[in-house]
């Protein structure tokens, strides 16, 4: 192997790769990232595999002799991001396993290891495709993915599940106290409001699943919620590519962009049924401003965070106002009250604080609605216009 | 109590006096913040104090009622911080010992303690003052705070030792591998420069101490380096003030700014004799550029990180080149190369990269001095023109 490239290329796609490097790999090849050298294409290839999620990218150089080496993943991007910008030569000794890498400066040495031990990433062959802009990949993942839960003991919950409609993508993820739904449409506008019109039509037919979506999805998969994240990282890197394929069958998801794949098994077993949580009815309709909102319960937050994570939220429909407080009564207490637009009767609940600020961050409108029933009943929290968003937030009974 | 005061000051001046606040106290008073406040001097002034560090600061407030009061640290800076740019009310339920704080949005309440409890900060009231340029100060800081020791176990090594001269101020650190001295003064350029030209002459006195400096000390503390890293924070924050005064016995200091006090313990025991480290002769003298050799290091470390910290230093007089490599073999091997004006003999050393990287960060010029002995001699660290600072590191005995 022998090339030439850009040092500021490699490093964004050493640090790119880097994110599927385990921080403790099972194996001595996971530790390592596999760079290929192809004299025809002029590309490198970059490649890292946990066991569970895969990245691989490509870029341009000056390839003048081909070549396949893994490296040490995190002494090479350490280097690499250090070194000056410029080019760097790459000069692989094979027998040796030794990569140099040399600039004006200076050259270092890193000894690798034969790729022929590095695994092949997994590929779907006979999968379903689906192309979607990589805005609306983005807007979905941003809006769900706060929900997934942390709780390796429930695995299923640990991931964000897709439903692959005709004409749209439904992502929705939960932790068993929050859910996050969100729908993205490939549809032009006009479109999806005849397509919405249909829905309501069509929602009183006793159906079993009862979701509010009109079609059967054609294919669902649950994904885990960590490769999730760094897709969303590197498709917000790469903003040039538009649209992103995903390719899926019942074990193995890969997403593809322009120049990176990323691959990841899915999650197995049944995911909860969680349109039948959403009510389809409510008493009680609040309009406030999400960021007054996030800014207020970020307040409380900080009494409530000492102890039981409670905060209470007063409806008073009268003075058309919501009343946020707190009393961890040893520590402290907090009150706060914001004009809310209120229809129904007044109400007052509790909530764990961190459920409803998560959910309410990823909102991304200026005006946020909440719909309610009673007490013990859960809120649904949407943005006001714009996407099509729905978080519900399980309340905490009252002592 | 009852006061009004902005956000902005009450959360800055928190944020100042909650570096004194333990993290884990060892009676409960001492994770509160004492905040006074007094109708005649129309100001707020905040204490803490962990047994050792005290730091107090006050500020201008509309007082109408005074008080006195100790709250919980942490949580009053998370509310302050968190609440909108503006008026703040406070006032105390004396009985409860419950202060509120209200604002336009709503109002918080936090129980505190009484302040009886609250320790006494320390004062040197006998001591000698000095009152040095806050700039002084800092560059004395910074020059020496990185060779502090870490290790409990060596007390003595964990402060900075200060000498108090006629006309200037004297900081050192060691943790026995190098050693930092910084010598600051308040004469204007000429005196210093002359009093340099005595330094010279007077060298050759056959005195046990053999320090270069004519006059004895007239005073020698030694200063928890913990609490020096508050004060140059401090310090940086406060730049408006221009001098700082120094109140100095044998177990306390005092640190005055304008309207902050930092006290702290001084630490027993006889600081070691660190003018006899430093030779007074050398056979070689190599200047390089300090940024260059900073990246150069920064990229050597990574290799040398990884094992043993070693980093070779070749100096080639007759290409005027100073290499540095680090060679793990396993692992991998790095070398680079750049310009120097030597003088003297070329030579081969050894050295932790990790203590002259720091060494050479602490150096504030463009160019930098190393004067050299032999191998298993120690280095000499100084910039070229600017602050009177010695840096010296100890070899690593070649294998």
């Amino acid at each position: 192997m022998k090339l030439v490239c850009s040092q500021s290329n490699l490093n964004t796609n050493l640090s790119i790769v880097s994110r599927a490097v385990p921080s403790r790999p099972t194996q001595p090849i996971l530790g390592k990232v596999r760079l290929q050298a192809d004299v025809e294409s002029q590309q490198i290839s970059l490649t890292a595999f946990d066991g569970s999620l895969g990245i691989s990218t490509s870029f341009k150089a000056q390839v003048t002799e081909s070549g396949d080496i893994a490296l040490p993943a995190k002494l090479l991007s350490d280097i690499v991001s250090r070194l000056p910008a410029g080019d760097i030569s790459l000069d692989l000794e094979t027998e040796k396993a030794i990569v140099s890498l040399t600039q004006a400066s200076g050259r270092y040495q890193v000894t690798g290891q034969e790729s022929e031990e590095f695994p092949e990433l997994p590929v779907v062959e006979d999968g379903e495709v689906l192309t979607l802009p990589t805005e609306a990949l983005r807007s979905g993942l941003n809006g769900c993915l706060f929900a997934a839960s942390t709780d390796d003991t429930k695995q299923i919950l640990t991931g964000v599940h897709l439903k692959v409609y005709s004409d749209s993508l439904e992502f929705a993820a939960t932790d068993g106290h929050r859910l996050a739904v969100v729908k993205t449409t490939n549809q032009p506008e006009s479109e999806s409001q005849e397509e919405s019109q249909e829905e309501l039509q069509e929602e009183s037919k006793p159906e079993e699943d009862q979701h509010p979506i009109a079609d059967e999805a054609s294919f669902e998969v649950t994904v885990p919620a960590r490769a999730l994240r760094e897709l969303d990282r590197i498709a917000n890197q790469q903003k040039q590519d538009k649209t992103v394929a995903l390719h899926f069958d019942q074990t193995q998801v890969v997403f593809e962009l322009k120049s990176q794949k990323l691959t990841t098994r899915t999650l197995e077993g049944q995911y909860p049924p969680y349109h039948q949580l959403i009510p389809k009815e409510f008493q009680r309709l609040v309009t406030v401003e999400q960021r007054q909102m996030v800014q207020v319960l970020e307040r409380i937050n900080i009494i409530a965070d000492q102890k039981n994570h409670l905060v209470k939220f007063s409806l008073d429909r009268e003075s058309q106002q919501l009343t946020v407080s707190v009393d961890e009564s040893e520590v402290g207490s907090g009150q706060e009250s914001m004009a809310a637009q209120i229809s129904g009767e007044s109400l007052e609940m509790e909530f764990n604080v961190k459920y409803l600020l998560e959910a309410i961050k990823a909102i991304p409108s200026q005006e946020l609605q909440m719909q309610l029933n009673a007490e013990a009943e859960p809120v649904i929290l949407t943005p006001l216009g714009g996407m099509q968003m729905t978080c519900l937030v399980m309340p905490v009974q009252r002592r």
